[in-house]
């Protein structure tokens, strides 16, 4: 085992920053051919390098051997997406206006518009994903596609691990001749913050808790040149169960929905927080024994199990909270059991932000409804979140319509007859929302759309054929999609 | 002439947020044909009270009836395209990947993203532009389309018409049997203020000065829940040009850039303020002959008028600094003519900070290099702008395009042989750019993608097809075009 590196000096930091200013313009020409052969490499080693790699991530975290695996395959997985998805070129948003003598207000320039890539990336890596939301996740797999240097700020929580994956890209890097700044890791939150405040980051990706991502966020809105700060923070992640679906299958509906609650310890930022089952549902003994069934699961950190404890500490203590099941908590061995707790409606409105509060943990509140016209408007007095739940059925969808209108306003990600817990890397996915549940509530940090945050568009105006990106060019050698004069199309563009 | 409305209340601020919260699920469910139908009422509304609208724009402004009539014609037009886009449906973004049984992480459940609208919109209206970047400017065209509520607040530089235009509107969106709070304005910085700050107001686009935008910027991101604020500031839109060009056509070039520093006496944020010449150009007697003989123009308010005259008087203490013609400034009138200065490009480079200063009025530096190779350097350590503009021959395209590449970092559009004043109003369009050029680098305030600023991504996840929205269902009934598993199409979707 490798020993713990030390936290990053300010000169390291300086370092690191100073390289990664350098290689941007190299980076940043980089074909998108080579962007995708460097993320398919540092897949290609990670998977050679599973069981090394998830004995030192168990050795840290004590997620087990079978979640590390699957997170590992998900993370190349997700690099291998990304890499497909570059090439492919639709990222690069190419639109072109062709001349016009005389459109309704005179002749009209020819104009072409496709994106720059915004320079260096800092990424706040995450505790709960390891692997997927951490050195070679998401947010760093995203941001060198879209043509920018990297600089990971490694989690506490892993720094070994992290070290390991770091030396790992920095070889696959160098082996492709890709300039040392194209990649780079620091350590420590000092110097998370002191290169935030530095002019050479361009945009930051933090993945973590409302409180530190909103301090951070306030950072990189006070520079003097302020940045884009994608915070993905958490949320609720309420559900809504119908009358309909209890009686269709309403002990399947338990059951999963306390296996979604348990996930991961629930430190998952899709976590159900509230699960709303109409008055009179008779689940409440399905509901303890499913949770009486799970294996108790490590929390992983002790900071995230001291505000565990003592936003549990406050919901207990609320008079109109019954306690449904009452896990076991191995403070020893920061070992936790799921807590199940229960309410009314009336309760949750009277003492909304009392009981409406995120519990990163497996812990949830069920809420008892009366009548599904209540659901709408206690939907929209939740605040903002990554997703929203609906369990109904094929005869009530019309009147649930008015719940998902509001829910959609709420929301990232809308889930019908299912769970919010698993994110589909995919085209459309989007795992965002508004505030609080991502400080950017137009991007995602989760599916081809990511790469979005990372670039800026350019427009060009009147440019001679070869002065101009290749993918703005008439000929469209990469057959890339294209908005030409209104239309998509992959072919050339002839001029007049 | 009406009188000139009084600074609202807070009671009346209220009142419009209270409107607008309350629209804002009606206004967000109008239909696409029946938003584009509304903005082309307005827009037909327009036109039909031009000669009015344009007597009492001049009035306030001292524009002039000329440039107010094709300002307004630009206004309408700009309505129509926005119509126009807005049924196309591109906007919508929808994006469709279908369930997949085995893709490499197991099976994928089927995900569909579109967008909704982000509630009600802050408009700040610019003192520049009376009509298009006003109350029924760019802003607030993008905004209806997208869905949401706007609520101008009023610039002080034209009350009177700004109320004609508010009136008119609400005219016809009575008409049309929209909901009240569909379109508001406010009047004063106060009233602008406390929307601003108001939970009720989603999203702030703003046009106007660097200090102000940012002041606004800081109050947008301190809010509880921080909102989206596309602040549209300005910047130097440098112009570079060769010593081919200027052996080519250097006395056309000299005296179109002294139109495009005085169109509009300098009040655009694309003005060029820098033009980079080579030693020895010989178009001195022509700048100076084309500056005076253009005839002075009105300043738009006194603020800037002494901003102008104080920025100046720094600029031409500096001893590196020479005066190539300095036109009279009438303060009585508010009336200025052309002032260029001159330079070399080693002051700039040694006086950076006190000679890259915006200078909002028909003033520009003309810069004078040595070498071309110099340009690339000189261009990177300029801060970030709204345009950049080359003026080069054929047969030096090479030559030039390392500078190319530098510009695209720095500038949010790129002019090839043109001039920068003059924002096409088109799909390709991109008017923004890095700080301090913009706030939010990503966004435009002008032509097509204007409408992404208002509009936030919401993924629908194993939805049943009715309970989807239109744009995503199956059917594909209005014929948008959609990303479906990775290729754009505006077919129905057939489901496995």
């Amino acid at each position: 085992m490798t020993d713990e590196p030390a936290l990053s000096t300010p000169e390291q930091v300086d370092t690191v920053l100073a390289d990664a200013a350098v290689a941007a313009p190299a980076v940043a020409s980089t074909s998108l051919v080579e962007r995708a052969r460097r993320l398919r490499s540092v897949a290609a080693r990670i998977d050679a390098d599973a069981a090394s790699l998830i004995a030192v991530a168990d050795a840290e975290t004590q997620l087990g051997p079978q979640r590390l695996r699957s997170e590992l395959l998900r993370t190349t997985n997700q690099l291998r997406f990304i890499a497909d998805l570059v090439v492919e070129g639709s990222y690069l948003d190419a639109v072109i206006d062709t001349a016009r003598e005389q459109p309704p207000d005179g002749p009209r320039p020819d104009v072409r518009r496709s994106v720059v890539p915004l320079g260096p990336v800092l990424v706040f890596a995450a505790s709960n994903f390891p692997f997927a939301f951490s050195v070679a996740g998401g947010d760093t797999a995203v941001a060198l596609a879209a043509g920018c240097p990297v600089i990971v700020k490694v989690h506490e929580g892993h720094p070994r691990l992290s070290a390991c994956v770091a030396a790992l890209i920095a070889e696959e890097f160098a082996a492709a001749g890709a300039p040392r700044g194209s990649f780079g890791v620091v350590y420590g939150r000092e110097a998370g913050r002191r290169a935030l405040l530095d002019p050479r980051v361009h945009a930051v990706a933090f993945t973590g808790s409302t409180r530190a991502g909103r301090a951070l966020f306030d950072l990189a809105c006070a520079r003097p040149a302020p940045i884009p700060f994608y915070g993905e923070l958490g949320g609720l992640n309420p559900v809504f169960v119908t009358r309909g679906a209890v009686a269709a299958r309403g002990n399947v509906i338990a059951k999963e929905y306390v296996g979604s609650v348990t996930l991961g310890a629930g430190q998952f930022c899709t976590k159900p927080g509230l699960l709303f089952l109409p008055r009179g549902h008779g689940l409440d003994d399905t509901l303890i024994g499913a949770a009486e069934s799970i294996q108790p699961g490590p929390m992983l950190n002790d900071a995230i199990q001291a505000a565990y404890d003592s936003t549990l500490a406050d919901l207990t203590r609320h008079r109109s909270i019954r306690i449904l099941t009452a896990g076991a908590i191995e403070h020893a061995d920061r070992v936790v059991g799921a807590m199940l707790l229960s309410t009314s409606i009336q309760h949750l409105e009277q003492s909304l932000e009392a009981l409406s509060v995120e519990c990163f943990g497996p812990a949830s509140l069920v809420v008892e409804y009366d009548d599904s016209r209540q659901l709408p408007d206690i939907a929209s007095s939740l605040g903002g979140t990554l997703t929203a739940t609906i369990h109904a059925e094929q005869d009530e969808i019309e009147a649930v319509m008015p719940l998902v209108n509001r829910l959609q306003n709420l929301a990232g990600r809308v889930v019908w007859n299912g769970w919010p817990t698993g994110v589909a890397v995919t085209r459309a996915m989007h795992h965002g929302g508004p505030y609080p549940a991502s400080t950017s509530p137009l991007h995602t940090s989760v599916g081809g759309a990511a790469i979005r945050r990372f670039v800026r568009p350019v427009a060009y105006q009147a440019f001679p054929d070869h002065a101009l990106p290749v993918p703005l060019q008439d000929a469209n050698t990469w057959s890339i999609p294209r908005l030409v004069d209104g239309v998509y199309t992959n072919e050339p563009v002839s001029r007049v």
